[in-house]
């Protein structure tokens, strides 16, 4: 991701606000929007924060990206979602989104860290109640989970649109953060004799492992042979 | 994690409160210390929401587990830091731990899921001001990243101590949160064309990458062998 961290132009960037200006390494900030979408859409959860009586609150929830909008669902009974359907005009949330790329072990205690490349979006959560939208953002987050899958799957009846709540929150004031590359020790410490370098972490997925009941002659689609 | 959804002694777990209890899914839920500390300790970073202005915020941040205390460190310039230091008694926080296991492909679109297992600990964080407990911290969180690390490094000089501030959230109102297992699929839907299963996410390390600086002769240390 290196050499993504200034915007290409203004209308490819979100506006930068107090609260998406970091107080420290801002060198290390983007608003680039390829950057945010890029980030948001290799994740899988992003952890939403929310106020309850005064007090905050982070749970992991899935997501789906449509354009300039994240949609979040859940159960009608779940507390964000029941919190945002009456709440008027809506619930302030923050959703962030983090991926740990690599350990990076350095010489000195003070420098060790992480590569990390994270999303923070703040902004007012809405329910969707406009049936056309909740269908547009349900496709949306099984398709996050895997890209095509929309096509391939019974979709929810009146009893499971019933059941579930579509939260939607827009990308306005958005900002990415990322840490990449190598150790930075102090020149003093190079001739030091601890090992130090980056350890990656394993990505990717492990084989497919298909339900015992599949119907007969259900083969392993290619959506999931190209993951 | 099957099986260890119910702790096993009074002294074993945490006492359930109003805010740990989910609305829903109650069943996924486990207060057991040794399950909330096992998803703690395997994590590299948690996001710690806070309030601000009325609104939330979500950080990712790295962190360090002392038997039933966690340490979170950064700059001293850093907002939540510098928030706890300023707050009296101490900054109303929320850390949320969160593993993405497999992703969950089912049949019918409202059973699509993922296997995860989170942790969400409510609390007052608290400024570390006594030298010896934010020596003990520090060494937790370069220990998190890697076991035995600590024992490995040029600890923090005076001026690096005096630019990192450490918070401290002790684990008293905590949760563990997870699912695990197959598809749920609608018995009705067992019959239909489409594949369910699960996909595993892969999990571990590449191969560590030395700096290109090293002092002549060093090698790899064994607790890097052994990740």
């Amino acid at each position: 991701m290196q050499g993504t961290q200034q915007p290409t132009s203004q209308t490819a960037a979100y506006q930068a606000t107090d609260r998406t200006v970091p107080t420290r390494s801002a060198d290390r900030a983007s608003y680039d929007k390829e950057v945010v979408h890029a980030i948001l859409d290799e994740a899988y959860v992003g952890h939403l924060g929310f106020v309850r009586d005064g007090a905050p609150v982070v749970l992991p929830t899935l997501y789906g990206r449509v354009g300039e909008r994240l949609y979040i669902h859940g159960s009608t009974g779940s507390r964000p979602l029941r919190m945002t359907g009456q709440a008027d005009p809506g619930l302030p949330v923050c959703l962030t989104v983090t991926h740990v790329d690599a350990l990076v072990l350095a010489r000195s205690a003070f420098h060790h860290s992480i590569n990390y490349r994270s999303v923070v979006v703040h902004g007012v959560a809405y329910d969707v109640t406009d049936p056309e939208e909740k269908e547009t953002a349900l496709h949306a987050l099984v398709d996050h989970i895997v890209d095509g899958r929309s096509r391939d799957y019974r979709g929810a009846n009146k009893k499971e649109l019933a059941a579930t709540a579509v939260i939607r929150l827009d990308l306005n004031e958005v900002s990415a953060k990322m840490r990449t590359g190598g150790v930075n020790d102090e020149p003093e410490d190079l001739e030091l004799p601890h090992w130090a370098g980056l350890v990656p972490l394993r990505k990717g997925y492990e084989a497919p492992v298909a339900d015992a009941l599949l119907a007969p002659g259900t083969e392993l689609p290619d959506y999931l042979k190209t993951l």
